[in-house]
């Protein structure tokens, strides 16, 4: 059956490419940092927006409060760094937050951190397309006019290329990552030096226009809240910073350090960028409002909802490059990409998390072969539907996607923090060094900050955008919480059923002889098979057994049967109604009640194909025949294969697949090292 | 998976009913009529409505000749319940028009014969259906207001029907069909008192109307091919008169006599009904028209699109009984129950003759159980389906229905009848008793005459529908008839590819030992239970691998094994990426090319569950290992099953489904006897 659902993905995604396993070379830092960083540093491509959009509801005179919000983001920004360049020196194995979570402060944390990073996983390619839709829209309108049939088009094309995987995936991430990041660099310097040097007057496309203020004049509470509101959105900025704490182990020696001082250089460029484009967006006079048809005024009059609203990165760009400028397009271009990037790190997130919990029982259990292409298929199949679901629902509108975006990101910043902190607590009641012991005081210091500082930030987050979507995402969290709780039940359930009781006799009474039957149809080759593999088990009764449908086809067989003179006897049932499995059944069970003590070995010979239609045509029958036998106590069904020649085909097709590679697959590193520290877990069962 | 698939039907359909097993008890006549007889019977409800219709495109003047055309169509009836009288005598265990036509006239016409009847049974739905709903709608305006959609909603309805079971079969069809025909009979008497004794004026409600006609004044070739058009449609009349041929073995002995008088009786109802409610509709003055809205003319204005033609069975209904008197309304419910009931006679044909088929290799062989449920499922949701497909398209409208219908019907006819001048043929080669003989070339003659008629009727057929729709059932017959060609194919070559070859030697070498694999991952009951029945098997040799795919896990692996000190080696394999699958098929295929003679004998302990959603918990890496090994020559894969608690659910299922009785299931008699004649099957072999 799998073969038959197999088939659609087959025809859309055709062969896996060969590629030479990336998964087996560990990364540079020069590498390394745009695998790592595509998604953190793609969010300065809306959290300078969303700043600014927040802040118009107060009206255009609430926009000197962004500098102030900007410097609350990056005061986060290096608390955030800060404290997972404690994570990376501690889990070197690559610990995420699930497991800094799960270790230090039980699964119940854990398992938390994992609901709000699927979700989160789901919410980095809704809001990664749709930003990068609306980059790309600024420089190509047909885009944007047909906003959310292209977000959902990137989402599939994404979701195929994944499927089908790359040939080669580092150079993917490195070369729009650094043209982008070097665009904004070039944009902010040259940004610079034509205001404050050659003292130019650079205007944004919207810088003449007005805003209608929601509420003008905001004071006392409702202007600390919508200043709160403004740095939650901002705090999109700090979102995919935990991946890294992911994938030490992609990185090469000495590992943690090379990862730290990868999360240090990206915190700086993130910040850098971020201050810099609303620096500059303040300087030409951008204005973004919340519901731009209404709020933002043309000479008085409402734009109307023709009207498009660019992003502020782009906005920038066309004040200071110059709209339709070759560093402009180039720039959009990028940028765009980038956010597809970051997009397609979801991609690798979500089937990975994905086979950390199946290891502990939280998913099914087949998921947790990492690298397995069926269950990497899966899980990607599912985020991918999740994002086009939600872009689909949302219209591919990103401000309105990233109020459900950031919950989970502080959900699992703030548990991995504490946890870290728990961490530091167990590891300094043992240690005697005083030098070790002071690091790690310093360690836990900064870990206790950030885990402050973070959980405050989801307080404001949950307070400030309950209401504007985040409960979508709070639903979400426990969607997938109730789910992975109810299957580790079942999962501990069937786990105690099966357990060995320690008294001795408690065994079902052992089987002492097997009484062992082959099923056959007509004499052909793999009867022939099926009878020879049977007599070499040397059971202590051998019979052949047919169901006779047709009195000609009987009486053929039994002639055939003594022609050949085959060794063993043959029983043949009647049923008159045609039916294969019931006389079986019967037969057997009859066994059984004969002499219970022994236990029935059936043989079934069974056809090997190698298209997924003649699974429909051959082995049906079988298959209900053992799945009904399998109900009776006491069996045993043996599976006699005879490959049929088209199974060739099958086995080409899987020789394909298992060379396989995913892109941005080199982020898992090169060996599945053991992924807990032993020693702690054991210290946090005492 | 199938489980998966199931689980919407399980919903939808809930548990099968109990039901006492009325597959075992005969049919007296009076219960096999109406059984046999709803779908004949119930086309005089749609049969003389398209003759007016036809004629009407000639304008009212060519009404007078509907009584010709009438008698056309009985003495075409007459012939065929003459000719089937034939074959209910020839074959006594049932054979139907497709075996009739495969043992006289070869695998090919008995394949067009096949098509032409699963193209027959779908249309039966729809056309039933469409008509049962007009007819409801002459009593109950809403359901004609919904034609579509109530129309489809039948469909389904039958369909749970069908799927869930029904207690009582024979008197749900007797009831409703005796209530129509004997109101039928007193529609025609009373109409006939009326007119002729007492002398009153009956008036259809369509009576003061007026046709303007497409072409008025058709003369010569034109008008012939009018005729010959309205004639095809009177033809409608005969559809399913070829059922009882199938079911002889379902009627009490002497079964071919009960057959063939029933036959007469249902051939002499139905002539009378038809001919009666012709007579009636032209004193009544019934106008119909091909296109009403603007060919039924109401004081020389066309009535337009609001108008509904009610069927001419109603108009002379409520002519002779009154608008909305009480046997106005019974009569509509009932020709309404009476269609419905015909449609559900194609339930049971199509699934019981897909068995046929596949018994003889042009569909999936699982199918050619009897009375097997899943089989029977498939059938009537494939049916279900394709009469919704149609119903939807055709906006469920009887008259474009029509156009498709007959020609599949007629196909069969022929064929049928040409294969019984065969049959006759042959016998009286060898036949030497003279009265016998003379019996015979009676027989002869009456199935030529058939074979003749019908043959012309197809022709007729043809080629005053083809454009009309008849194309389409055509399409759906090529369609039907490439397939299963193609599905024969496929098993000829398998069989062919495993058919043992004559000259000793050359069989591969047959495994001289066998190296026994129990596979363990930890030491619970399943596994203790797989170990004791590979001990049980006494292989040559024997030992327990286990996947390492975490170290902690594989020592705790180890250390039990050492603690309960079990006497099978344990050999654990490493994988690195977590995978279990590849690791396996590694070593089983290293262990063959050491020693390429013996076989391997692979334990996967097995989880036997009771829920769907369990399957996606358990046994899937199990299935999928067994999968590839099973393309592994030399190999062979034993399940050794432990039961959950839970599987107690799914064996209670099984038995609830196993008591399942279908809706009609008494028409395929009590036993599957020996279906062909096995003598004329070695007749036409030489």
């Amino acid at each position: 059956m799998s073969k038959l659902t197999d088939l659609p993905k087959r025809i859309l995604i055709g062969r896996a490419l060969h590629s030479n396993k990336l998964g087996e070379t560990l990364l540079p830092k020069r590498i390394a940092l745009p695998v790592f960083a595509s998604d953190p540093l793609s969010s300065v491509a809306y959290a300078p927006g969303e700043v600014l959009l927040v802040l118009s509801v107060a009206g255009v005179s609430a926009y000197h409060f962004s500098p102030w919000i900007a410097l609350a983001v990056v005061v986060l920004m290096f608390t955030v760094v800060a404290s997972y360049r404690q994570n990376v020196h501690a889990y070197p194995s690559g610990g995420g937050d699930y497991e800094v979570a799960n270790v230090n402060l039980g699964p119940k944390a854990g398992l938390t951190v994992a609901s709000a990073l699927l979700v989160d996983y789901v919410l980095t390619v809704a809001v990664s397309i749709a930003s990068g839709i609306e980059n790309l829209g600024s420089a190509i309108p047909f885009v944007v006019e047909h906003k959310t049939a292209c977000a959902i088009g990137v989402i599939v094309l994404l979701t195929l290329m994944n499927l089908r995987g790359v040939r080669e995936s580092g150079k993917l991430f490195a070369i729009p990552t650094y043209v982008f990041v070097g665009g904004v660099f070039i944009m902010i310097a040259w940004g610079a030096w034509r205001g404050l040097v050659a003292g130019d007057t650079m205007k944004a496309p919207t810088a003449d226009y007005t805003i209608s203020a929601e509420h003008q004049g905001l004071a006392g509470f409702a202007l600390v809240f919508l200043l709160l509101r403004a740095f939650s959105s901002g705090c999109a900025a700090l979102t995919g910073v935990e991946a890294i704490s992911n994938g030490v182990p992609a990185f090469r020696k000495p590992k943690s350090k090379n990862a730290a001082s990868t999360l240090a250089l990206m915190g700086g460029l993130a910040v850098t960028m971020f201050c810099g484009i609303i620096a500059l967006a303040m300087a030409t006079k951008v204005r973004m409002a919340e519901h731009p048809a209404t709020e933002l005024l043309n000479n008085g009059k409402p734009v109307g909802s023709g009207y498009t609203q660019n992003p502020v990165i782009s906005q920038v760009a066309e004040a200071v490059f110059g709209n339709g400028s070759f560093l402009f397009i180039v720039l959009a271009a990028a940028t765009a990409l980038v956010l597809f990037l970051a997009a397609n790190t979801a991609y690798n997130g979500f089937p990975l998390l994905g086979s950390i919990l199946a290891q502990d029982r939280y998913l099914p259990r087949q998921l947790h072969t990492r690298g397995d292409r069926l269950a990497f298929s899966n899980g990607i199949v599912l985020l991918a539907g999740a994002a086009a679901v939600l872009t689909y629902i949302y219209g591919a509108d990103s401000t309105k996607l990233i109020q459900l975006y950031i919950v989970g990101v502080f959900v699992s910043f703030t548990l991995s923090q504490t946890g870290m902190v728990r961490h530091w607590n167990r590891h300094l009641r043992t240690e005697t060094d005083p030098a070790k012991r002071r690091h790690m005081m310093r360690s836990r210091a900064i870990n206790a900050f950030g885990a402050f500082l973070t959980g405050l930030v989801l307080v404001v987050v949950l307070l400030t955008k309950f209401t504007h979507g985040a409960w979508v995402a709070l639903l979400g969290m426990v969607i997938f919480y109730a789910t992975m709780t109810a299957i580790r039940k079942h999962y501990d359930r069937v786990a105690e059923e099966i357990a060995i009781d320690e008294e001795p006799g408690d065994e079902a009474v052992r089987p002492s002889r097997v009484h062992s039957i082959v099923l056959v149809s007509k004499v052909h080759k793999p009867t022939l098979r099926a009878l020879a593999y049977a007599k070499l088990m040397r059971s202590d009764t051998l019979e052949a057994l047919s169901i006779s449908v047709d009195p000609a086809e009987t009486k053929a067989l039994r002639d055939e049967w003594h022609r050949r003179s085959i060794d063993v006897p043959l029983k043949v049932l009647d049923s008159p109604y045609r039916e294969i499995t019931r006389p079986i059944i019967d037969y057997v069970k009859s066994l059984r009640k004969e002499s219970p003590r022994d236990a029935v070995s059936v043989y079934i010979p069974e056809y090997v194909v190698g298209h997924w239609y003649e699974h429909l045509l051959h082995n049906q029958s079988a298959l209900r025949l053992k799945g009904r036998l399998l109900f009776t106590p006491g069996v045993m069904v043996t599976s006699v294969p005879w490959q049929l020649d088209s199974s060739e085909a099958a086995k080409k097709r899987a020789r394909k697949h298992a060379e396989w590679n995913a892109p941005g697959s080199v982020r898992r590193g090169p060996v599945a090292a053991p992924k807990k520290d032993k020693k702690e877990k054991a210290a946090t069962k005492k």
